[in-house]
Formats: structure tokens, sequence, C-alpha cells
């Protein structure tokens, strides 16, 4: 095999861990000289492909390579960018091709979530139908944690940590405060088809009575009568209720209880203002004085308080990704695979890409309990060893010391510019 | 001087460090047997005390007392009960003094901000009119930061750091994502007539172009034309634009930004959000792409990022106030005093309660930027050592461990029954 190029780029929402799979791919594609040649970087994920803005990854020190596992955010920059089918829009992947032809690029590592899987798998169909070898590889990333094949996605499990952590935190404010002020509690997360991230906040409970006292899952169709009992009821119980609810909280009908109207690039709605919402319906039903925060960008940036468990994970999938390339396969996912003991483990799997593309994982009706407002034993024995470590980024006057990459691009090669 | 028991209360909002002031309190009366009986702490803050609800700490092992240091949130629970003046009030002041009889309580450390410190100073002077000797110490507490005399407040160290954390790691995560997706992001913090908590997001900065590129106080009237104007600037400049926005930003005639009334597109009214309130501004005049969080109590219990700089003064003041108790002072509160030096260096002070009542310190003028928007070298030079040091609790199972008391009322001694 003759030695190639390999192209790497991170799509979608950011995370606090997919720079940890971008040094497992840098790192481990440095040991493989022989084999790969530059390591490119997408400026701006799959847009800087398109664009010919190709970051010469070899232009950046060791110690700064090293320095992306406690990094968080998408250090080339990524994008919201959906590739839309062959025949919707031949010009772009003949773009592709285009560019990686021009870089003599070989290996294709995509990092990110069901949309950037199904790209990924059409680039690999798409470099044979147009006769340039491509081993396309696909690096899971996504904090909705709704891949499959996958027992968990890295970026999940930090954000998971951050949320399981923050809810006990307020929890133990509105506790101390409630005989005389505030009574009700809702922090609002992330997660628009699926409830993971809302279920980890379940992980703040210890004993019965412990906050959250209800979970609100996409999963579950909103009821207001039922939601304003179980509110009265904490109160009335534990002199307090606090909440956890996804943006994705929906009616029966499937209309989210908040939307701002907007959409973003795949036509998703803009979601946020679940939290003022039902802050609002406690207010007007029971009269309780509340507090509400939304955590969003701050729950999957926390890098500060990340899960050792998905650091690892993020960088081993990254270094699988790129053993797998030089192994001679394409179109593929490494995943990790939980063991079947007691004690928690996992080692790396592999998933074939026509499978992965479109599929949404939801979270299992047994993980939830039966009156929908919690999770089950099953489901925290699922959630729990996924935030387990603390994985500390160094600081510096009292502050986290993040990477800054040099991020310099290699000279172009083509003459066309391509408007994305 | 005959052994008297102590009374402890928390008042106020919790922060993540108040309980490290009563583990001050507590392990430096135990020291002080000869002089210190029991330490009585207040059941729900002073509303323990007019209930005779007090807690027996001494049935709290010396592990737990040690691990208040490391617990957010108020360890006996704290109120929202400001005791109004003699005049209006009368009989609550003569219950607080008929239980301190009681329980034979010589010694009256209430922990808290403004209003406590008010409280603190009246009890000092209605127990010389009753004739009931009480030696009344306050211990400064308020993430605001607002109370004068001292260089800074226990409480604000710890929401800092937090802040600033989170605006950098916010920032990086729409840096990455601002060339095809958000290009604003705005972060609520509390403060309703202070800056300090916003002004923190500051130090999230290292460098030209950095976040924030515009921080919103309260002390500096909003005036939504150069506010835009400058969230233009940005996004051209930068390609993004990130906000910290104090929740008390107001226009020149006083009226909160989130008080005033607005609609979201499905014509629900908008909630007590000053962040979603500004992104509405951005979307419908710049036409930008949004995100917004509001921390809300998220960033007042955040031990697990607490400054360590900021727990070592709290409980230092703690220790401080029962010093000073022992030493036969009243009507004092003791304070954290700045050292002169370039090396940042404090010791505690002391500060008369008479002073101390009623007064708020906001940022002063030179520690903002001329324009407004940001705040100056001096106020980065004042900030800054208040956010160093980490000061991690102990973790399992992927948690943080904070300590729960058994909180185990003694006997009630009084027949009457007093109405809070």
């Amino acid at each position: 095999m003759p030695k190639k190029n390999a192209f790497y780029a991170q799509s979608g929402g950011v995370t606090s861990v997919i720079n940890a799979s971008a040094a497992g791919v840098i790192e481990t594609a440095r040991r493989h000289r022989g084999k790969i040649g530059k390591i490119l970087a997408g400026r701006n994920g799959i847009i800087g492909a398109l664009r010919e803005e190709l970051i010469d990854t070899s232009k950046e020190t060791k110690a700064n390579i090293a320095g992306l596992r406690h990094t968080p955010s998408g250090a080339f920059g990524s994008c919201r960018h959906k590739m839309k089918s062959f025949e919707e829009n031949r010009a772009e992947y003949e773009r592709l091709i285009e560019v990686f032809k021009a870089h003599d690029i070989g290996y294709f590592f995509y990092n990110g979530g069901g949309d950037s899987a199904d790209t990924c798998h059409k680039v690999s169909q798409i470099s044979k139908n147009l006769g340039y070898p491509i081993q396309a590889i696909h690096i899971p990333k996504t904090i909705d944690n709704d891949l499959p094949f996958t027992d968990n996605c890295p970026g999940f499990g930090s954000v998971a940590k951050y949320v399981a952590i923050s809810t006990r935190e307020a929890a133990m404010d509105i506790a101390a405060m409630c005989e005389s002020s505030t009574k009700v509690f809702i922090l609002e997360t992330m997660g628009r088809h699926a409830g993971w991230i809302a279920a980890a906040g379940g992980l703040a409970a210890e004993q019965e009575g412990d906050a959250p006292h209800i979970i609100l899952f996409p999963e579950i169709a909103f009821d207001e009568k039922k939601f304003l009992a179980r509110v009265k009821r904490s109160v009335k119980r534990y002199g307090y209720c606090v909440i956890v609810a996804s943006e994705g909280t929906a009616y029966k009908d499937g209309t989210f209880l908040s939307a701002s109207g907007t959409t973003d690039a795949f036509g998703h709605a803009q979601l946020g203002g679940l939290a003022p919402r039902l802050a609002q319906m406690v207010k007007s039903e029971l009269g309780y004085k509340y507090h509400w925060a939304v955590a969003d960008y701050l729950q999957r940036s926390a890098r500060h308080i990340a899960s050792a468990t998905d650091v690892e994970q993020a960088y081993a999938l990254g270094e699988a990704a790129v053993e797998m390339a030089v192994a001679g396969k394409s179109a593929v996912m490494p995943t990790i695979e939980r063991g079947k003991g007691k004690r928690y483990s996992w080692r790396i799997g592999e998933a074939p890409l026509d499978k992965v593309a479109n599929v949404e994982r939801t979270m299992p009706r047994n993980y939830i309990t039966r009156d929908g407002f919690g999770i089950t034993d099953l489901g925290r024995e699922y959630l729990e060893p996924l935030i387990q470590g603390e994985d500390y980024p160094p600081y510096r006057k009292g502050m986290p010391q993040y990477v800054r990459l040099r991020n310099e691009l290699v000279p172009r090669k083509l003459k066309k510019r391509f408007k994305v």
C-alpha cells in the first residue's frame, strides 16, 4: 500500500472530549509514518475540505497535540453542514474527491454523530463510484448518546457527569433555601430526541427523597396534570422539588413544550426556553417560587469536570480508527463494547457504516421508571460507569490551560474555489 | 467569663463555601471548651432561633464537621427572613433573646450578607437594651461581593472562578461552531445590583479578541444601540460574540431588561430571562443565530470547582469570628484585608457592624472599561487573586462526596411557640 495523507474533520456540535479523539488520531497516525503521510485537518470540519482549507497538523508541537486530550471544543473548528445525497448534490462529493486527490489523501476520518456517519458512508461509496480509493472511517462523537451499535458515545459521559454534579449541587442549594424561599428548581439540559442527558441527572440521587424528583424525557409524552401533581407531592413531602428537563420534552402530539421558532442548518427546530415555560406553569398553577437554569453550551464544554472514562474512550476511538485504516478497513466505525461482567469493562468494537447511518437510539423504556419521571436501577447501572473518574486539566492563574493550535493551512493546489 | 453556649446561623442565598465558614466556627469553638459550651445552629437560619429549632452540632462527627469545608450550600439550612427594626417588630427580638436565654447562649455568629449584618448589629444593641449580654459577630458571606470594608466576600471567589471557566469553555465551543452556525452566545450571571460576578467572566480572556467581547454590568446603563453595534463588530472581527450579562442589567431609568415583558415566536410571555431577552434582540435586529445559558443556582453551588483561596478565606473568617468573640468583642465583622505588595497576600481585619449594615459596594468605575463593556487591568488585578487554586472535593462513584449532617435538634425549653 503506497503512503497516503490522511484527512480528519470534526462535525456537528462539539464536546469536551472530541479533541481527545483528535489527539488519538494524530498521535497514532504519527506512529504509522510508513503508511500515513501528513494528517490534514479540515478547517471548520468538512467545509474545510470543500474550500480546500486544510490545516497542516505536522506544524503542531507534540505537546500541543497531547494537550488536545484535555482541551474542550473542536480545535480545528467544526460545522453544521449536512451533505445531501449524491443525486441531490453531486458537485459537493466531486469536489471532495477532487481535493482529496490534489492532496494525495487516502484516509478520511470523520468525527461526529449520526449525520456525519451518513456522510462518511457516502464518501466511501462515492470514492468507489469515482474510482478514487478512500478509506473512510467514522469516529463516533455526540453528547446525545444516540448512535447505534456503540454502547455509548464519546462526549456523553462528560456531559452526564456535569449534569449529575450540577443537579446534586443545585439541589443542595434549594434544600437549604426552601423553608422560606424557592420551592422548585428546574435544570434544562440538552437532548432533542433522546433523554440520555437528562437521565444522567438521576445519578445525583443516592437515597429515597433525593433530587431530582422529576426527570422529563423526550421519550415520554408530557402530561401537564401528572407533572404538576408530582411537583406538588414533592414539595409537600420534601419541602422542595428538583426537575431535570430535557430540551426535547414534548406533548403527545410531538409539539415541543418550547421552541424558539427558528431552525438550524439541518432543519431541526432550535430549542431553548423549556425551563422558563415549566417555571411559569408551576408558578401559575401551584404558586411556588421557582428558580431555573439552562446549561446550554456550558454542559458540553465543561472539560474542567470531564469524565476520565469518557476522555479515555474518546482517545481510544481515535486511535482505533487509525489502526483500522492502516489494517485496510473502510466504511466502518470503531465502537465501545461493554464487557459482560459485573465490574464495568469496555473494549473497542467495530460497526459497519451502512447500518449506523441515520439510526437514532433513544432511551430504552426499561431505563425509565414506570411513572415516566425517573430512571430505573437498570438505567443507573448503564449510566454510572460512564461518569467514573475525574480528568482535571492543568491550571495556571486559577484558570484551566487549554491548548490553542497554530492551525496553519497547507498551500492550495486547486485553482477553482468552491462556495459552501 | 462564665462558659456560654454559642448560636450560629446561615442567612440568605447560600454559597459553595459558607459551610467552610461553619467548619471554621465549629472547629475553633470546639478548641475553646473553657469559654464556649455547645455550638447550636439555627435550623434554616434565624428562623430556627425564633422557632427554637436549634441543631446540636456536638452530635456531628469530627469528620463531618471537617467535611463541611468541601460541602456547598447551607448544611443547617438558610432563610430569607429580614428582621425589621426593633420598633417595627419588637416581638421577634424579644423572642430571640428569650430563646438565647433559655439555652444559655452568649455568642451569636451570623453568617450572611448586608441584611444579616444589619440584623446582627441590632441583636447586639437589643441585648444591651434588654439586659441580656450577647456577643454578636457577623461573618461575611455573599456571592454578590457587595459588602463594604472587606476586600472581598467569601462565596464570591468561587462563583467568579465558575463564571470565568464557564465563559472560557463556552467561548471555545462557539468559536468552533461559528463559521456555519451559532454566532452569539450569552451567559446570564447573578448580580442584581453589583456587576462583580459578570466582571469575573472577563478573566476568561487572555489576549486581544478573546471572549467575552461584551460584559453587561448593572452599574452601566444599557444602551441597545451601542450594544448591538458592539455585537455586530465582534461577529465581523472574530466570527462570533460572547456576552456575559449580569441579571441586574438595566436601562437608564432603572428598568431591568429582564422585567421588560416580551413574547416568543408563539406569543408566550418570556419569563424572567435577561439572556433570552438579549438573544431575541440580537436575532431580530442582527439576524444572528444565538445560544444562551442561565447558570442560576449552578454558579453559586459549584463546589466542584471552588476557588482554593475562597475556601481558605471562608474558613479563616469563621475561625476569626470565634477568636474575636472569645477575646470579648461584639458588634464586629472579621474582614479580608489585602496586602499592599505586588504579590497577592491577605490577612484578617475587623470592621464595626454599625458601619457595615446596609452599605452596598458596587464595582468602582475604574474597574470597568471606558466603553462600559469590559474590565480594565485594574479590575483584573483585583479579581484574579480571588480565583486562585483548585480545592477539589473527594469523589466516589464519579460524584463529589458532600457531607450530610444529622441535624439533631436540642430539646425545647420554652413552652411558647412562635410563628415565623
